[in-house]
């Protein structure tokens, strides 16, 4: 298990994620001369690459492209000396000093400190059809996705700020988009909510409330030509299903994308001490003062949507990132401390 | 005191400081709806704009500079409908809704929710001299006032990134840059560390350890002249003035520039429910979950560097602005459901 040999490299820190976090701490950590190594896992950039436009970052009084806002960040990191490197960590060993880090290509790399910035990934609603159409008219993605299926009619389902975006994105695709969403109430920024009434008024987007899909059908030959839709004026309706007012229709579109939200990634973490809440994400010190992106393994830290079940914004996860690193900068400069005096006591004791 | 005829104007939001903060919270407010006035200050911008350039904040891989950065968030806040004012809030009173909010001309705003981002002011020292220089030699800004001093002598106070960052930047201009710490130790970023070693290295920066700076010598026509140092081998020497070990010896120089860390503006807080430290920073929920950026008064959250007393980057100062937004635009929306069932409760009644 701990066999020196196998290891590819010892690094002082390593970085699981380059979403907004990631590169974040990348940028604090390298500037702390800590030479981080940074992971891009499997959905290089995240979250915010999936977005057209950033336009509530600081700074940027036109707005930013999401890609182009990760890339110069990525920039900035390897600028004060981060390395960033594809890969998928795979698991964390945190019985012995340094982590083991274990990659899902079994590459083997040690850290004194590990930085999970991992992110979140979209979350789908397990529903027939759903596996086999994800990527044939089925998608999680609006801005990846949207630009194949024009002139179609689109579905969104979903009801906070990314159901809207996409809904208002796709709208330059669409012959008509449908936004689903199992409550009454929507629970977006006003922004965005304008931004869809909008698109009503103007007959582009039509709101269906209360509204669930159940069932996806189609073919990955001629992707998705319809799905079951249930609907209660009370909402919730796959919890009514057998509620005489819920009804249950066949609804022809062209493409359905999934906008309800995200899992937390931190699978590569189960074998670990770090305390996760019920759907998985990170539980760290908070309060205020330092350590506040502490885990409860000591030299192991969380940052961006992978604790934030809240505000889930690119610059609250930035925020984090930077404190991240701060954190892990003041845990390394204190093992180093330790050791050096470690080091005194065992030489005055020769 | 609570007479209507007196106030200017009723807001939802009221935002005090346009500094990382404030301005973030005024994009994120606007995007909401929720009409946001800000107002700057006796410091428009906070301490960005004390910085030449900021290199740390992610998305600008070549640096930007702070006053750029801050106009920048000032231009995108007004995109989305924040209002931005000059103006210093003088006090605001919790004792009544919506909150009365009152400058320092006499002028009343009333707002339904306020956010305290009113940011930190440079330290001094409290020493002989002092009050009378400054201005005339000393100074706590080097982005400022270093260039009025080219070819002299310059001293800097601090141990801090913000100490290195000015003795860095004063060897543009200096003859030689005098480091005065009182400890052993800099808290400093090692990146800045290592950039003072350099211009140590190269002779353009000396180091003062375990030194402090007892008085300032000069006069407003002639400014500073010389200052009184005393020095102890174990540091912190004005502790220590009557030690035979702690030396004491006037040094000339042509000018000083304090960077010893800030104290939050929070005298306009005094009279609320507020929750402050014994440094006066602002206490909030934290935590994980929504809502933690809400100080002990409902309707009043705190963002930026008036909260933080440890991380104090910009990037971090956003973070909390967004979220004091977010905490605002929630406790607002409860504030007019509320409002609204009270309305349908007494229409019953009718």
């Amino acid at each position: 298990m701990s066999d020196a040999a196998d290891v590819v490299e010892h690094r002082p820190l390593i970085i699981a994620g380059t979403g907004s976090a990631g590169l974040t701490a990348a940028i604090y950590a390298a500037r702390s001369n800590n030479d981080p190594l940074v992971f891009e896992g499997d959905e290089p950039g995240g979250q915010l690459t999936l977005t057209s436009e950033v336009e509530n970052f600081p700074g940027f009084p036109e707005g930013i492209n999401g890609a182009e806002f990760i890339n110069n960040a990525k920039e900035q990191a390897k600028r004060f000396g981060a390395e960033v490197k594809n890969g998928i960590v795979a698991s964390v060993d945190d019985s012995q000093r340094p982590f083991r880090v274990e990659m899902a290509n079994g590459d083997v790399y040690t850290a004194d400190a590990v930085i999970a910035a991992s992110g979140a990934s979209a979350r789908t609603l397990g529903i027939p059809g759903e596996d086999e159409l994800m990527g044939y008219g089925l998608s999680t993605c609006a801005t990846c996705d949207g630009a194949f299926f024009r002139g179609e009619d689109m579905l969104v389902v979903g009801g906070g700020d990314a159901a809207m975006e996409e809904a208002s994105f796709l709208t330059k695709f669409a012959d008509t988009v449908y936004l689903v969403h199992r409550r009454e109430e929507f629970r977006a920024e006003d922004y965005w909510i304008d931004r869809v009434q909008e698109h009503v008024d103007e007959g582009n987007i039509e709101i269906m409330r209360n509204t669930e899909v159940t069932e996806l059908h189609g073919t990955r030959e001629d992707g998705v030509e319809s799905v079951t839709l249930v609907s209660h004026p009370e909402g919730h309706p796959t919890d009514k299903l057998d509620d005489p007012e819920t009804e249950e229709r066949d609804f022809p579109v062209g493409a359905v994308f999934f906008a309800i939200g995200h899992t937390p990634n931190t699978d590569y973490l189960a074998d670990t001490g770090v305390e996760l809440d019920d759907e998985g994400y990170i539980k760290t010190t908070g309060g205020d003062g330092g350590g506040q992106t502490r885990t409860a393994v000591p030299g192991l830290f969380g940052a961006g949507d992978v604790v934030d079940y809240h505000y889930q914004q690119a610059v609250t996860a930035a925020g984090m990132g930077c404190k991240a690193a701060i954190d892990a900068d003041d845990y390394l400069e204190e093992q180093k401390r330790a050791e050096a005096k470690a080091g005194e006591t065992a030489a005055a004791d020769d």
